[in-house]
């Protein structure tokens, strides 16, 4: 067995939906709506399904959803995509991910990572044969400095993965410090691999900025979006790589040989939803929102200290001001003892943990919100 | 980018399906039947999406699936499969191999490899860090001997990865090659890896025999299923691993770095439709049989020389009676001159291809086979 992956322990979004199924605690550990998700897009898949092709599509996706995909981005975020050599599907983000990094890096090359990280970066880095550089962003701001790239940036740099919006910290990076990372990108020579499916997810009139439009990091971005994310289909597994022809065609080879190819049925119906119109998007946005000011509102009235949330389905609790310094010890209690799962930010640092943050996942019905309410109060 | 995904060629199987889109040629290359697949199966996936869960299944899958699939194989092959521990839905087989090569092999580890074999084997076992070894097998029969295997085999083994029935080659391996790879494999301690998607596609009365049953190999054996072929719907993408526990320890973590999850709907129109009773997958063998015979009859009837088919979508050319000594070439003018797609065997062989030898997928609707041999005719 090779260690860097069998040495690991379940991810922490599955154990905690475990303990909370077998405990019966409110869930909102995992990253996923409680909402059955867009009508109109499932009825595409059902159709699709039923009457549609059901064998091997394109190995890059079906033609139609390459060209919504780039439709999408160009009315959303100014990107000029051309579906044909730019765009592919893939089954979800996490196996965009994994193909980007076996496809970009060379056992020995070094790969900046910031913490906190979705637990998935740093195994599949090692993996792939990657040496890991970390950069530490703390709360509550998780802002990227010029002194720690310039820390982790080496002439091995090949490859810098940024998760932005961030999940878990709920943060999105200011304009200033994508232009400083893009910077070091082009010194350095080294590819971003952006993470961005949150980019939807954002609140109080925000756009999101994918870095790919940042002045100089055209050709050196590949850009990674999810389906589930955006019509709340957590479930779906379809995802969209963007990169720069030379960038792609060795995407495409580690598409070729992780999955091949991902359901006609679902690309057909996401390929129908990308092409909703604004108010469809604008709503989710207001959904959230709306979800997660009444979580907020109701956990700093029960005394608690939340740190805001400027997009993702998730807000983070302070847990210091409680007298807490173990976020696992506090979250096991929360489940077993008090019936609300939420996930232990420290499980997203690799290095240098911090302790005292606990996230929890918003993007759920009222009355689950106020069930989870209901059983913090009087911890605080 | 790394050289061993990058400077590969795009599959041969997307290549040739690509040029039959352009040039209108019938499309006998890639496997995939032209039939819709079975409309209850397709009903349940509609119905799933539309009113069931489409929010992330449990990593391993969904509980119902691992039970109907540990139930089917426990029916069809006699074997003992602890849903729980034992079996884990993929999106895919190719992704259930990817993720089998990178949690089995330590960079250095020796792995075994039969040609002809399936084109993603090789790159992922060298991007895993494998080093291969290769068991070159031969027209008509595709056997594996002992000098072969003493030949291939070392300490250094760590995994053999054999596919049965054989693709491209059409074949079944005898009980005889079953027990003599056994015995290496136990002698070594090396652990095998049996891609066995064909498994229901067999014909004339045989029953398939899993590896994993042969005397001491269930404690070493990672069997790889496929529902995209067992039900005809290759576009599906939900493949299934089982493996004993300690072995699927990391297997589990590889799937939960490549995919994490496969769709929650398509998984449950698969758990129903292995529960079907054996008319449904008898009559299938039967049905892919009286395809076979009519399109290895009008072949012959053409003069061509046919070599047997014992099971999977395909069967085979020899073109050397034809003066042809270049698969490639001869597939080439086949696909732009007469209109017909078919797959140069060569293409299966890293090492030392066999050049006389055409692969044509037989699962196709009569009067596509019939469009086809139309097209041949005059040829041999
Ligand atoms: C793949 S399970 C985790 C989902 C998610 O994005 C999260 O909870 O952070
Ligand atoms: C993944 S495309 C190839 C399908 C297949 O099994 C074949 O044609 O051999």
């Amino acid at each position: 067995m090779n260690p860097i992956f069998a040495d690991l322990p379940t991810t922490v979004f599955e154990v905690m939906s475990a303990l909370a199924r077998e405990t019966g605690a409110v869930n909102l550990g995992q990253g996923f709506p409680d909402d059955p998700g867009p009508a109109d897009v499932r009825a595409k898949a059902a159709e699709a399904v039923v009457e549609g092709w059901n064998q091997y599509p394109p190995m890059m996706g079906l033609p139609e959803l390459r060209r919504a995909v780039a439709q999408h981005y160009a009315r959303w975020q100014g990107l000029d995509l051309d579906p044909d050599t730019e765009v592919m599907v893939t089954s979800g983000a996490t196996e965009a991910l994994a193909g980007a990094l076996m496809a970009l890096i060379e056992p020995g090359d070094e790969v900046v990572l910031f913490e906190p990280m979705y637990d998935a970066y740093l195994p599949l880095v090692r993996r792939a044969g990657g040496v890991p550089r970390f950069v530490t962003l703390t709360p509550p701001h998780f802002r990227i400095t010029e002194d720690a790239l310039a820390a982790a940036f080496s002439p091995r740099t090949k490859v810098v993965l940024l998760n932005n919006p961030l999940n878990p910290s709920a943060t999105i990076f200011p304009d200033e410090d994508l232009e400083l990372l893009a910077g070091f990108c082009q010194r350095f020579d080294a590819v971003a691999l952006c993470d961005e499916v949150w980019e939807h997810v954002v609140f109080d009139g925000r756009r999101h900025r994918p870095l790919m439009a940042v002045p100089g990091m055209r050709e050196r971005t590949v850009k990674i979006g999810s389906a589930g994310k955006i019509f709340s289909l957590t479930g779906w597994k379809v995802g969209f790589v963007m990169a720069p022809p030379h960038l792609m065609r060795g995407l495409a080879k580690a598409h070729q040989f992780l999955t091949f190819t991902t359901p006609p049925n679902l690309q057909a119906a996401v390929a129908y939803g990308l092409s909703k119109d604004d108010t469809y998007f604008e709503d989710m946005r207001t959904d959230f929102a709306r979800a997660r000011d009444r979580f907020a509102g109701g956990l700093s009235a029960l005394g608690f200290s939340v740190l805001p949330s400027a997009g993702t389905y998730f807000l983070n609790l302070d847990i210091a001001p409680l007298g807490e310094s173990d976020d696992v010890a506090f979250c096991e209690r929360l489940v077993r003892r008090h019936g609300v799962a939420a996930i232990p930010v420290s499980a997203f640092y690799a290095h240098r943990p911090v302790r005292t943050i606990v996230r929890f996942c918003f993007a759920k019905r009222d009355d689950t919100l106020d069930r989870a309410l209901e059983r913090l109060r009087g911890l605080a």
